[in-house]
């Protein structure tokens, strides 16, 4: 019977999935409530749909058509919001950039994507043009650079001179729009819209690419797994280049929200925002949480009404979150990916959680967490057999998904793509066990875990302990190659402002909170090095850690940041060998 | 470029659209909380899922396979919630039946199904043992026929003695089936999932069919617009059979809501269940309005906490509203039809809302009721131009719905699917106007606006004139053809208990509240013939008005239970001819 109704598919009753909708339906529903404020400058839902029509419009002038890619590159300033819009509705790709990206980086991702334009903020054309530079010497086709100035002002002319000839100003071409423009729906829903580059924590940014039915479906899921509600107030403090701002871009026009646009976050700012617009909601990494909880004591005041604030990656210290909870905020903690278009799943941090797991990838046990309402399948599988493990909360397999709301694949990399979905399932690399109630303990990275003697750790869970050390910042653990033990812990730590501590003294403290195969053989003390997201460059440290194999007699590394101290154990089982480096 | 990443499309980042997947979440995500309680009987969702599985099966060792007819005919208990999974579960398609429907009518409906096997609860058994027989004349070849006894009870001998042979017991059929079923998944989510019958209005009820990807998105939609929230307490005052209950059979598993199932409703079990249970939400038609405020005194008491509940149709006199809302009820007041998968636009009531344009198809002004989050376009406009009107609250157009949450069409009616379909738009029958901020206000269906003279109007207008009237508890205007003016405003009018009015003194009454040519130009007293939904069948009445033409010199019409009196117009303006008939 199925085939008999295909005929009656149309129009009427089938329209791709497509964020653009609900900028249309915002101009109508919305159509005076305001959208966007930066600064003094405010618009509403009407004007914003009309201004992404004029864009879409000289898009289309400047040859731009279906499956083109326009890249950007610009803090989470209007133009970039609409940007969002209006490149898809010109039928194009959007691929915001990160702008923390050097110009080598920026010339090899812009060489990769061979986009026809980019989009340049005033602050950022200076780095733009060097990569453009690197890129016209390889002989590669330049795209056309359309810089914006800062709203409502005209460039600079040390600016403008500095611009490759051709190179366009933002409101020039926005003035060649024309707003009767008829905007490009997708012809299949899964047409891409995007393309976001990951932060590259294993060395290699890699372009993944959204659809138009992922971006639509994952907004739906972003407003009931967040709490937008209807007409919420965002203030923009996470990148808009992470994961479209975590499909918050799209979603705001879904929802009739106000979009709060900033230049910059700082704490002052955040609090600001907060008592000026009557923000309700804010997201990002968890450094904003920090920002909040440092605030200069003028600025940071208890909140007048509930604001929700949603972070991804590794939880600040208890401390803080308690007391940014006591402000009045809402602390949402994500676990997601940009495959998987940004946090796939987001719990409610309370104060009664057991901390020495919450260090980002922690037990997954708010209800809401075990599996999210737009995503069809979660689970922990032996990647080999792609069976599920045990609920025994011992067996180790990796997280994986099925979801609508996953990425079409990564940019020019089918390798890539059909390595991450082997077998059917969006593989994450995270290795977890479940949990007997069927909850998710997340364990560690599927590269960064140990096994020594046999024996599997988690990078984290020495980490967690690490940091209980209340002479410890930060810390980073990851395996050293042992030709006994295949591999042993090489801890990697750096002590608060003011604080000494010796190896002897780290040693004793892990042998006496951990099982002695999982106390750290080696020690370094000395910065981390992270990544533009903060995250830790944890290929770095094993790069580190391996030559301490061979620096062991030597007790010096070439490294002059670093110092080799040989020591022993200090825990009752016998350890062969630990080092520490500072 | 949108070609090269076809390829990356697998069961990792595209998963068909289906409600079934709501159960399977909820089997994990609310394994343990309650589903499904009635009497007293309760159910988990990890029962729920295993019950379907099981019946899926049952199903599939039937022959049941994709594409199939399952008939059901039940009142909202559990095993008609649960065949909303069971079936499509096993890749076949649900009908709901109307429990109203006579012999007669479930022949013919069965007939044009050609189910395969028809569950029926014991109640009516005896109903469809009629109408089988009737087919069994005709040579029509039967579906087997499942009865489902009281929960947790045989089936009496008497009832049972009545089967045809090869009948089965729903018990018996559940034992046949495994828990291990593999669930049978949408090929394409555009395949049928469901047909639901339109309550027949118009004389003919017609089957429309829903797919799987509507369904599923009309959940999101639900689940957005009702402000459902997660695990809310549901209570069915809604017939299952109607919509799958407004989808919300399907929307409960996505929320991990409970389900409290009802043989019957009143005022009385209304209030016990929410008593009882802290139900949340309830909807229905807006008869259930009124068995609130008419609940007997010691059940009618003020709610503890905040209970939603949304009503289609015309909704009751103002004082029964306020009587409600002071209760404690939040009323949510519905415009949709079974063509839009059930309430496309649902806006709360508020006692300042201008009471004269809100019978049935007032404006609808609400922000939320504009337009629908997963509604691509709602429109008024001219259906033979396709133009939009102008927004000049004055040119009839009619409104029009773009949706994925749209049905797929009607039931082996192509003829009927293509016209209401017409021009890529889903024609709704209903005419509206568009206010000057873009409002639209509902007038009339489109068989039931009136042209007199030259001049539009809506018989619902007149009805709420008449309604104004405090002798008058039901009216019904339609057009009555006329020489002159091509059609005048013919009135049915039932007046209160214990009232009596003459024609006159209602013509006067008409005559001071509206314009001349709006004013009736018969009035016929007696009872108003109503469909199994409550809705008025005008069909019917616009018969009786073409015989009054006939019948005006005679002063009596042939159907006795109505009495023609001739009579002459009160109010200033000239009108020729008016006749009331009681």
């Amino acid at each position: 019977m199925a085939m008999e109704f295909l005929h009656f598919q149309c129009s009427a009753n089938y329209v791709p999935l497509t964020p653009i909708n609900f900028l249309e339906r915002a101009a109508l529903v919305y159509a005076r409530k305001t959208s966007v404020i930066y600064g003094t400058l405010r618009f509403s839902w009407r004007q914003t749909h009309q201004i992404c029509l004029k864009l879409a419009s000289a898009l289309s002038q400047l040859k731009i058509s279906r499956g083109d890619i326009v890249a950007a590159l610009a803090p989470n300033i209007p133009a970039l919001y609409m940007l969002h819009f209006a490149v898809p509705m010109a039928g194009a790709v959007l691929s915001a950039l990160n702008t923390k990206l050097d110009s080598a980086t920026l010339a090899l991702i812009l060489e990769q994507l061979e986009a026809k334009i980019i989009f340049v903020d005033y602050e950022f054309v200076e780095a733009v043009v060097k990569a453009l530079n690197i890129l016209s010497e390889k002989g590669v086709k330049l795209p056309l650079l359309v810089a914006i100035p800062e709203c409502d002002h005209a460039l600079t002319s040390s600016i403008a001179s500095n611009f490759p000839s051709g190179s366009l100003d933002y409101n020039a071409l926005l003035e060649m729009g024309k707003h009767d423009f008829e905007t490009v729906q997708p012809e299949n829903e899964c047409d891409p819209i995007s393309v976001n580059f990951t932060s590259g924590s294993t060395g290699n940014p890699k372009g993944v690419v959204y659809s138009h039915r992922a971006a639509y479906l994952n907004c739906l899921a972003q407003i009931y797994r967040c709490d937008l509600g209807e007409m919420p107030v965002f203030l923009w403090t996470v990148d808009m280049f992470r994961c479209n701002g975590w499909c918050c871009t799209w979603a705001m026009a879904a929802v009739g929200g106000t979009n709060i646009c900033l230049r910059a976050v700082s704490g002052t700012i955040i609090f600001h925002s907060i008592h000026l617009h009557s923000v309700t909601h804010l997201c990002g990494p968890p450094t904003i949480l920090n920002m909040i909880a440092n605030a200069p004591d003028c600025d940071r005041k208890p909140l007048q009404s509930k604001v929700d604030v949603v972070v991804a990656g590794s939880l600040p210290i208890r401390q803080v979150l308690e007391q940014v909870v006591e402000l009045g905020f809402i602390i949402g903690h994500a676990y997601g990916m940009t495959e998987m278009l940004g946090p796939a799943i987001v719990r409610h941090w309370k104060p009664e959680w057991d901390y020495s797991s919450s260090v980002e990838h922690e037990m997954i046990k708010h209800r809401k967490g075990l599996n999210n309402l737009l995503i069809q399948g979660v689970d922990v599988k032996d990647p080999d057999t792609m069976k599920s493990v045990s609920y025994d909360g011992k067996t180790v397999g990796e997280v994986m998904f099925r979801a609508n709301t996953s990425m079409l694949g990564y940019f020019k990399n089918p390798k890539a793509t059909k390595e991450a979905f082997r077998n059917g399932w969006y593989q994450t690399g995270d290795l977890a066990v479940r949990n007997r109630d069927g909850h998710i303990q997340l364990k560690d990275r599927k590269k960064d875990i140990i096994v020594s003697g046999g024996e599997i750790m988690s990078s984290l869970e020495v980490e967690a302990v690490l940091l209980c050390n209340p002479k410890i910042s930060e810390a980073a653990v990851v395996g050293k190659p042992d030709e006994e033990l295949k591999q042993v812990p090489c801890a990697f730590v750096k002590l608060k402002e003011g604080c000494s501590a010796s190896a002897e003294e780290i040693f004793k403290f892990c042998g006496d909170e951990l099982p002695s195969f999982m106390v750290p053989r080696a020690i370094v003390f000395g910065d981390i090095p992270l990544n533009s997201t903060g995250k830790v460059q944890k290929f770095i440290l094993r790069e580190k850690a391996k030559a301490i194999v061979g620096a062991i007699s030597d007790q010096n590394l070439k490294d002059s940041a670093f110092k080799c101290m040989h020591c022993h154990g200090t825990t009752e089982a016998p350890i062969p060998e630990r080092h520490s480096f500072q």
